[in-house]
């Protein structure tokens, strides 16, 4: 999960999503809108039965507010939340395991801030099965060939390992980046993902505003998405004078025309 | 307002209240269902510009949790928010301007906890305006009639005050009492008033397990309700246990009948 505002834990339910299966928790940066919902939803997994550690990863200027909540509303809980302190100077591993690598992107905003970068790992390619019959090749050989082996046949034949695999697909990838003025190096950054979520506070018309709170417009979020050659961008966290969403896409999408607007609820396949 | 659940300023939004109107929240006790959604409610008024202050009366042991929120969530807000410490242990005057008391109501839970009772000021009664012509009685003596004067004319005939005036309506009341173990001697506190809200966590066939947690039966509230001899009963607080609330009310309503099921947004006139 990423950032957790207020009403988090009622969202898990209204999505029907099981709240046993969050394990990580990302924090882009220490302000209400960001926190506010993990006090309900700490606490609920608790009165639920919780046993697995949470771990709350984010900037450490929010760990006052965890350690406060811990001790004051969480006593005696079934299970433990763990805080990771965030270096958002950094674009580092934050966290990895088989199947992720969570990487930190170093944002700029009016408090110490980042965003998160998951890296699918990559899968191994898979076996063409007729070739393998076809060839007679044993079973003790497969993990080789999947780790990019080629074979040898009886007569001395080789046979490149392009012949007897199917590459993977290749790995997806999700960044999020919000709250954020605009940072075109950014983009190198984000060369190739699959999917960036980019904040758009503003349209480009309150570009001086978006610059005075550290917040990005529509058309700059679009920059990062076409300089990062990304294949699909998000906008969102659209401030309160935004009254019509279209315009505000409208922006985006001539610059980077895959764009979609964030809305809640909204479910994107990678 | 009274408590705080995550989520009130959402249940502004959809009920159409104007939080701008908001003067005064008293808080029950410091678990996180009755306070977290003061952060974000606190927080937004903010972001909306409010200038009026804001009290909110609690026990005291929720203000380091006030003072980290402001501290760290609300630098540079436009409005001022001062809390009131309420000792749960007396019922007190802890509110009073020139249209409502708020007393507290010492509760019994597993930490310090306080109900809270409004009591509408009385009126005045009203002038029977063809009382006043026909005795020719000035206007200058309306106050002294309506304060409880009687009129003596000019040949010396008494008309008592109630051949002048009709009485005011009774002054409404409202008490709410979340959360507690059942205390019978709450019903003295009580006497007559409008409306009593009392919580009703279990029925009456888990009174074990109320008692142990602190909390009442939907019966211990309709007994409260009864011997307190209020005009109606609002029960609610119910357990996550309880699937079929009728059941709930039907226990209740055995001992008080006019009951009611609390539910989100329900809207009850006094």
């Amino acid at each position: 999960m990423i950032d957790c505002g207020e009403g988090a834990q009622s969202g898990f339910a209204r999505q029907g999503f099981n709240m046993n299966r969050l394990g990580h928790i990302f924090i882009s940066h220490n302000h209400g809108d960001h926190v506010f919902g993990l006090p309900g939803l700490i606490s609920t997994m608790g009165l639920l039965g919780r046993t697995a550690d949470l771990h709350i990863h984010g900037p450490q200027q929010m760990e006052e507010f965890m350690t406060m909540l811990l001790r004051t509303y969480c006593e005696g809980m079934t299970y433990n939340v763990l805080f990771h302190s965030v270096d958002t100077t950094r674009h580092q591993i934050v966290y990895q395991d088989r199947s992720v690598t969570v990487w930190s992107i170093p944002l700029s905003h009016r408090i110490p801030c980042s965003g998160y970068l998951f890296r699918e790992v990559p899968s191994l390619p898979h076996i063409r099965r007729e070739m393998i019959d076809a060839y007679g090749i044993p079973v003790s050989q497969i993990n080789n060939i999947k780790a990019g082996a080629s074979w040898v046949t009886e007569d001395g034949t080789l046979i490149p390992n392009e012949r007897l695999t199917i590459p993977a697909e290749p790995p997806r990838s999700y960044a999020y980046c919000s709250d954020t003025a605009y940072q075109p190096a950014l983009s190198d950054l984000l060369k190739g993902i699959t999917l960036l979520y980019h904040e758009a506070t503003y349209p480009q018309e309150l570009l001086a505003r978006a610059q005075e709170t550290c917040h990005s417009t529509a058309l700059q979020a679009a920059m990062i998405a076409r300089n990062a050659k990304v294949g699909r961008l998000c906008i969102g966290h659209y401030s309160g004078r935004i009254k019509d969403e279209t315009a505000h896409l409208k922006e985006a999408t001539e610059i980077f025309p895959n764009t979609v607007l964030a809305d809640e609820g909204l479910i994107l396949e990678l």
